[in-house]
């Protein structure tokens, strides 16, 4: 059993019971990220919320080591089709320097951390039309000199 | 004269003066983000704020029409290199499905706009490390059935 | 099930009924251009539309749930091979510096959503040869200063 | 001089004067996206029309010529970064195997051609926002069996 | 049954039947480039031709029905590896400009059409070596100024 | 002096005196494509052909070696986008495999030569609209057995 | 049974049976890299030599047939990973050009086809470390002129 | 000055003083491939061949020095298209995986060299068609296990 | 049965007996990255320490042929995208050109073996951060001139 | 004057002074890999080392703002073609998956960092043959659950 296995089992369970996201990332105590990101096999979780996963969505037994595995981060398409992804790439293309400037301008030389991460999505009302607003808060890390 | 010219202007005239991003940005009213981009030439402005952009920076007269126009929005690395905006490429890439499925369980089929959409960069104290805070805020485009 | 499989069955339901594309569309009373492109995957449908699918061309009942997801749009051919959409694909390496332009002199900086989107393909007939006729018709999206 | 040379002309000759892109192909008397198209060096002008060019915007009169030769028509980004010219491409994408399904079942094996093709762009006011509509009109050819 | 299915099934009887591309093709009163790209599956047959196939070689009744498709001709190898293609794909490479020049020399500005198109392949006997003769014969396709 | 160089100066001359590729041809006693594809700097012209054409085109006296050094063959585009040139690439992928079965059923095992290979292109009248007519001719190679 | 099966079942008889690919090639009289080339289904063998290689290994009598096929030569990899592969490359791209230089001075313009061609892979003892010394012989071709 | 520098220096100096490859490689003692390696710039010279090369050629004496450097070894086409180094590459596609089992078979696991490696290019007269001999002769290097 | 099939089974019988990586390298005298390279198909095993492998993980029998192959060393991501393998490839970009200047002044012209070489990964306990400590440890290889 | 500019400056002084990159690295008091990577552009130093470097390399007195400059880190090769990188591109090929597995199993999951890092790069004589001895030494960042 593998990563892509679980992933495909909680799909399935998901639907079958009609549970949303949200919710499920609401009853292991974590955030929907998170729980989303681990779901898809795209994280791992400790064995504690592992386990509750498993509770929760009737999964086999094993597949909570599975779940505490550490995953083999692969994405396919360099640049992604899809649209709903690709508009974040575009942004990452239009916007990526500015935000290496402003990043520098206010911390030094250094990056965002991509590993010490949280990332949350919320739906932002608007008579406008509704807003997705993506946060994205990582460490700030400085380059070493040696 | 073209963006690429422009910019090479705004980055000497900006370190001759001793300028700063956020600065320039609340001298002209505006963002930070949106005003750096725009004086990357990744993004264009209204006359006024153009106009402001010339006096503020003491460009050339010209220069102003040339930040109003359309920028062509050209990346050569099609994943970018640079270890500071690789780290959002990443972020793409390892959150891209996770992302698309909080935002179609939130607000059905459809995605967050790159167009309609505002951006921010804030320096979050920590005692652990300072943290990048990256905010992105798209309309929900939902797609048409026709 | 996923919408590769319902795919696989529309097809084969389509060719044993001996139905058009068109006549489906009719029969499910939306256009044929978004009737195809959801019995290919790659858009979702409202309930509604996807039960009167499934009775129209005697699928299995779970297919209802598959055309309602929100599909990942990917294609994997970067450059199409299949000259009816090389061709395409050609327009858009020949004309698009020119749609830019003239969307830029007609609106102002922003772009032909392909969200809030519709498309139409006719024949129009004509003695020297028909010709085929592509409407393609989508929201302007201004980009917004902040 | 060559075609890029021109179309560097153009463009400055166009600013200086004031001129858009309609009221250019107005007055010689030709569609805004072929006359566009061939400022941009994406299409070759008969003489008549290239001397209109020449005449109406003071190029040097060797221009002419340039405008009449057959251009090379290259494209250096295969996937299109500006998102005014990548959602053409993205709708290739999502669109095109229903393209492909539409024009066999209505016109039988065959294509859209490429080279006897013409295109418009307009605006359509809607309350709602007002849309790009873009009409793709190309003569079918039928593949030939020998 | 698709169309990679019903070429295994063709390659399999050819081989069992001892039947040349030749034979077959003028057994269907076709030409031999013609037949053999449909066998591949890389063009469609009219009805009749389709069934005399089938009647030849003795395959299954559906495979006429596969054999009228409109194929999806793709290729994976943008640069094929095999030789014997690889040399034509080289002699476009070599030749493609000089093409281009003598057929805007001799017909005006426009391109040999690949869809309105016949091809042949002659053995050319010679003493100092056999040679290959291929034949496109294309009809010329002017760009339309609209 | 390069290639590329002396490449512009045939292109200046030729359009100057008003010279066509195929009267250039006839007046050094070669063909066509050969001498194109020479003037282009694809080829390589032995010293009495170069001498030939430097006085033809009252190039400089140094061009006449250059004409003879053996060029060294580069495209970038390993997909072509001009759709001139694009056709032929797309026979290639079409008719490729085609090629190759009917190549090794009249020859066996081997490929057409593209260096000792002739090409011709030809106009043939025709009332429902002139067809391009290629021909390529090279020598069979049998793979040696060792 | 097509190439990639027989070249597996030939690599199980060869381990099962112990014999080494020098073993094999001196058996059926052919040297070691066309014995090897053939085995791994990279090239066509004639009938005798088909025959013999089956009867020495035990194979099914179809895989004849199927070794006497002509293969379709493709390798996925544009620049091959495994490092004894990839050494071979980078003595292309570091001395290809100097191979050109040589060849033209040597032989005039043209190439050294890799179809009239044969390779041998040889051991030199050497105290300091034993050599691979790998032989290229292929015929030289000219370019024609015409 | 850099390694492109006097590449090109040196080419304009054999070239005045009609010296061939084998010439300058006899004169200051070293094989024909090193020395044209060398004088293309994709190997360094020690001192004393550094300064013949620089004597017989009549270079400036800072060319020396550059001649002396480590060279940058880049190759900017990963698949090569000049016919004359393709085959090369050709014949790695085609024979690699054949050289890799007669080098293990022979050496064990490892590869050959191409640092402590040489090259020969040579001519075999022949009276069906002259042949090149190219001869790769590299240490082998067995992999270590720890 | 492959190395592919063979690295499954080492992986499921290191999960069910609790082995770590460290654990079987010591029990078969080995190091650690040497053995896990072994294991995942990318480095061949002296027969000695295969018979030990599969005895210390009950492997099937023939698993110690198989693990003595020579492997062949392919990998899909020309650019890796899990990040802990990223970053490495990152390191190689960013300090690539530094370690050839210093590797040149320390050595002379030449590089480090890939194959003649040792690696070791530590943890560097610290109060501010556990730190990974990667060693690589490659024979110098002097590039020869003859 | 930009980061290249003041990389050609250095590199002209370095030469002209006859200095070693340890030589520069001692006199600023920092490491040969920083100092070296510094000089290149790929890292920014600050005010007191970039004041050290001008002075002793006698740079003109605004290079030293430019030394202090967040460098863009850009690299051309997606795969590096000089042997001396190449080698370390495959080491990451042929050890990444090593890699990953043995700091998962040492630290949990998480990576090493590419910018809290340093490395050294040493010589270890050997009767042998001398060894380059390359470390690398990052703190481990650990995957945030949130």
């Amino acid at each position: 059993m593998k990563k892509a296995d679980v992933k495909e089992l909680i799909l399935s369970a998901k639907k079958a019971k009609g549970l949303g996201w949200e919710e499920i990332a609401s009853k292991i105590g974590m955030s929907p990220v998170w729980t989303t990101s681990v779901c898809l096999g795209m994280n791992s979780a400790p064995k504690e919320k592992a386990d509750m996963l498993v509770a929760l969505l009737a999964l086999p037994e094993e597949a909570s080591a599975v779940i505490q595995e550490c995953p083999n981060k692969i994405w396919e398409q360099a640049v992604p089709t899809d649209p709903a992804i690709y508009r974040l790439y575009e942004i990452v293309g239009v916007y990526g320097e500015t935000a290496k400037e402003l990043i520098h301008e206010k911390f030094g030389d250094g990056i965002m951390s991509a590993i010490d991460f949280e990332m949350t999505i919320e739906k932002k009302e608007n008579p406008k039309g509704d807003r997705v607003v993506v946060t994205l808060d990582g460490k700030f890390l400085q380059y070493r000199a040696w």
